[in-house]
């Protein structure tokens, strides 16, 4: 079978998912505001592990079920449809992505010590590239943390800062400048001259682990921290954030369609001036428009993850894209769901207000989206300058045009 | 002078007012997500007296300036720049829009007895309407709750929600259905039968309260707790819902400046690509995309406000306008502020994200605004209709047409 | 090989279309507001059948190229980057969804005689189905042209109205109610009782044929005339809408591109405050929006021709969505295009007010978007309703839930 | 009487001006899509100065009514209901704008040979500004016509583009670059070295005189040529650009609410799905969006007019931030009633898709509405940083804040 895998299997695997997002993760939720208890998660996770359907995207060898990345977003989407879901199947960000980076660059070793337990969540870990302006933030070239060479090993000084999941990491995969561009390492939660410093507190609260601050003084590390190769960092954080910006995406999409299933329910239940809501034309355009980012959504990310199974660039480049519109697009399916439920949607009653504060930080976060505009219109002039530059180059060869 | 008042004195209160949100209030403002205590809140509105800067909106022989409604903008505004501050300056809802109505519709023993607590904030009151499902809320027709004469005074039965400041307050301004449509009674806390409950937690913070059920078992009054005459109880909820949406505009409209000038204050700070981020056209876009919401809602309200002091009718139609364009506007301009701030923007290291609790349930108070746009929708064909039926008249009458 | 096809195949198809269309269309077309001249059309249709690109989408038995629905859309989008090009390729509406038509439900002897002249391009065609109001027009249930039975065939009355391509058409599918639903007859150009009447100018112009009233005046046609199976019709006419809104998207979608193509030059050539206009972040955001815009389109299109090929109610779903999306999303990349280019969008120097034109009829063609966002309303309604339905005789059976 | 001179007269004026609309000037409107004949206007006029509507702004002495700016805009509403109206009444733009700048900076002579005749509507003016990219557009600043002082007169040389209303002109404005800035000068039509040039056709077809070329090659003119001072034309600039900017808002505010009316009928006549259009909430959701977008649009023209009589910096501000919302509030309002009325929305039996060529040129006339956020956001930072600045400084000087 090719990319999707066998599709009887995959549509298995989906039902499954959302029977057990339903029935086990669901009920299982913290109240809205407040955060999943950590023994819970594992109870959680164990239940998944033996309901098959823990860690859908990561190889079968390090325990996963092996999904190629062009069937990861119906899974990911049914994850998403609690906003522990994701943590309690082991698909989310940061440890998605940084399996996902370990699986694609890691030396053998590296994948023995860091993608196996990672893989079986036995630890937790974070990506720690972000740092205080005016360092690495929309401009990941602003890079300020350093990395020089010392006694066959390296030493790394600077500060990081919105680390997602710092606190309780067991290791760390560290972007910092080194000679001939960035070089990325692995540091175990530990060494000395890492420390986890102060907790940024923002409008997530589904999951612990919070985004910290993380200082490296002096902190060294052996030759064989750098993962894969030196000086290749910034090209490998490109490898990263593609896949990890779709996987935002989906997750999150997810999300969205919980909030529109929470509103039309509520419009199924509510009258108002004698109709049932759903029945009214005013909720009917929010619906629809909610429907309609929805589905523009799932599509964009269908294309883009085809893309980048098959065309790193292009997969880049509509990653890009997916990111915008998918980010944008949930916050306002929330938005709306909120407003279809009226009093009660921005009260504790329904989570709808707690969603918001999940998805509201993805239209800044992997890159605002505004950075990502000025790419995108960046890479749409240059195209169409080789465009005309060839047709031109045509003309004078041939005289075709 | 006419109905603005004295412009010098106008122009030293604004003045004097936003000197004391921003010497006095500001920093005494609780944490974001965190509440005001009510000790805190005293000794500021002792302060406020003192700076006479209090409650501008009432009466002077109430205690208040006696500002009229078309000055109260810019004053209500710089109130709002705190979240905090109009509570302070004692114009917060719902106390601010239950003054207006005893002002007038009170007799002279309710304004005695009710008004003048209120104005001096000895007591603090509540406005209770709206009803669980399927009784009044975006429909006012459609009122459960009841009162009926019994023994030279009512018995009010019936169940009342989301009532904003119930939790303390001195006496609730009650909305039940009487014989011939509806009634206002005055019921003091205490009265038997009354029963402040459960607690609704909403995205607000800032000001204590909560919304409350209010519940109402057997609740007997006296034959002078109607307040004006009886079964005008619509007549009167359109009296005090015009300004009471219009005053709700010009605070959450200081609330958006206050976080447009937050965002003001990072673009000039902040550096990305090389420039100042106040210098990149995808930042300028969201500050001007936001000073044009702010400038009209600016106009709308003003717009209004001349109008509901000289042509009730008109006053109504354009608060509903007002309310909608401006709840809109307003959760904008805290949405791009906070996509100004990036990271932080999201974070408690800066108030936004909480002024996006404190204004998202403005889009769905006072009637959701789905509710006003049919409404809006509604009036414009009616108006249509007329307006062609009196040309059709004028030309049957004499062939001009 | 599975629906796409050979890849490379239908990549040299795309890329042999592409360079048609900018070597022989776009030099031919017409100046901004006027119409494409018949025989001119004619001679650009010889070149595109020696070239080997033309009717792309029909079987080959009827001398098309036989490209699955699925492999259709750049195909489509290349052809309509020009305004002219899909009726030069001969895949333009309304032939293209007839020749659709009669390839699924035509008998034997219907294709020979219809789909085989409009496939070689020796005829036009024209679908006669929306009606002066009170009829058939957002509500095709409103249908009031009939057909009776009579001497062995029938007798069709009723008038029709905003017929595309009427004027010239040798042939018009009709609609019309019948004892038991509703059937669709082959008419042809010449009947006794069928007279084309005025024809209503609209803000299109490339391509001729107009939009007329057509009406039916006791018109007699023989049994063979019923396309199908008779009280079919509104059924067909699913068959026939899904895909026809689909390649509608398609079509001017490509004509988006060309918009952004436009714009993208004067951007680079432009120069402003200093800076090329492609350098300016208020004009990156506008492209920016733009390619988001035709992406998110692009994947809509391509998910909804999947449906379209597997599962037909999925397909009808979707095609409402993709038209909704893609037909704002179009008008919307003009219009960013005509702002890109100043003063010069707005006149006859460029072509983008004419595409306006071309444009903006497809919010409203094919069921006004307001129509379908009810639809799309009203169906993710029922969907949550069934799927709550099914959880619940799940739990009940099971206890599971 | 204050600025807005009697409310009774104004209101007996607006009335009447509405009747002659009405009852004279809509009658006589060309088909969709064409011009007013020459002659044709001419009669309308004699009909407006019998009516005692003609020239609503222009001063009492040079025989308009004399209406202070606070007063113009419900004046130039109802005279833009009619797409012809404001030529009918005299306060076209250029002439309009022409006329105001003449009156606040013409010299007496200037006054009597020019503004007369213009005021009489005996000759057309045409302001000539804007060049062939890349001179002076979006950036007057890139001013590249030049004018040098020759024999006691002038001398002017260079190319003009878009100049409306040039053909026909009885005199051109002409901004040129001079020794120091650059002045305004006063040129006869006839005058040799100024020729007009080709005519550059754009969406608006209501009233004649086209935007077109204008050449000036050793165009010599007098002293006396000079309107005011030299030197001085970009501050006059900005006199004749924030109220010419606001009366376009004006004009064209009249036109969305004629197409909101066009939509209101309709929507009164029209039935779907068993209901009148108007009661369809989605058609509610439009005509509300409409109703919205037009009272913002009026207020904040009313707030803008009221600074640029008192106030000509924070008048000019305004005039940018009204500039861009009602441009695009007005596109939006043409663009929802053409959606209202499905397809003869853009069918030339509605007057519909023309206004919206009426309109839309409007969002980049006048400099673009993307320069316009520019400036808008480059003001509010510098605003900010002043405020900021002065805040220090008190703090400072008394340690207050």
């Amino acid at each position: 079978m090719s990319a999707t895998g066998d599709p009887q299997q995959a549509d298995d695997l989906l039902e499954r998912t959302r029977a057990f997002i339903r029935d086990t993760v669901i009920p299982a939720e913290p109240a809205p505001g407040t955060t999943l208890d950590a023994q819970e998660l594992e109870r959680l996770r164990e239940l998944a592990r033996a309901a098959g359907v823990y860690a859908p995207h990561l190889p079968v060898e390090y325990g996963g079920i092996g999904l190629p990345i062009t069937a990861w977003s119906p899974i990911f989407q049914a994850a998403g449809y609690s906003p522990i879901g994701p943590s309690v199947l082991g698909c989310m960000a940061p440890d998605e992505g940084n399996a996902h980076l370990l699986e694609k660059i890691g030396t053998p070793g590296q994948k023995h010590d860091y993608l196996g337990p990672l893989a079986r969540g036995e630890v937790r870990s974070a990506f720690a590239m972000t740092e205080p302006h005016p360092g690495a933030g929309s401009d990941p070239e602003a890079l300020r943390t350093t990395a020089v060479e010392v006694d066959g090993g390296w030493r790394i000084d600077g500060e990081k800062r919105y680390i997602s999941g710092a606190e309780g990491a067991g290791f760390f995969i560290v972007m910092a400048r080194t000679e001939h561009g960035a070089t990325m390492f692995l540091v175990d939660a530990g060494t000395p001259g890492l420390r986890v410093g102060r907790d940024i507190r923002t409008t997530e609260h589904a999951i612990a682990g919070g985004h910290s601050h993380v200082h490296f003084d002096d902190c060294r590390v052996g030759a064989d921290a750098v993962l894969g190769e030196p000086h290749e960092g910034f090209r490998y954080a490109q490898v990263r954030l593609g896949p990890a910006r779709l996987t935002h995406c989906m997750r999150w999409l997810g999300l969205a369609r919980r909030s529109l299933d929470i509103a039309l329910d509520r419009a199924e239940s509510r009258e108002l001036f004698g109709s049932r809501l759903r029945d009214l034309g005013l909720a009917q355009a929010l619906i629809a428009d909610s429907v309609i980012d929805i589905e523009a959504s799932d599509a964009l990310i269908a294309s883009c993850a085809t893309a980048l199974a098959t065309d790193p660039r292009e997969g880049a480049r509509l990653s890009s894209i997916a990111k915008v519109f998918c980010s944008e697009a949930i916050v306002r399916v929330v938005d709306r769901a909120i407003q279809l439920c009226g009093g009660d949607g921005v009260s504790d009653d329904l989570p709808l207000a707690s969603y918001w504060g999940e998805v509201r930080p993805f239209r800044i976060y992997d890159g605002a989206n505004e950075t990502h505009r000025w790419a995108i219109a960046r890479r749409a002039s240059s195209a169409r300058r080789r465009a005309m530059a060839a047709d031109a180059d045509a003309a004078a060869a041939g005289g075709a045009a």
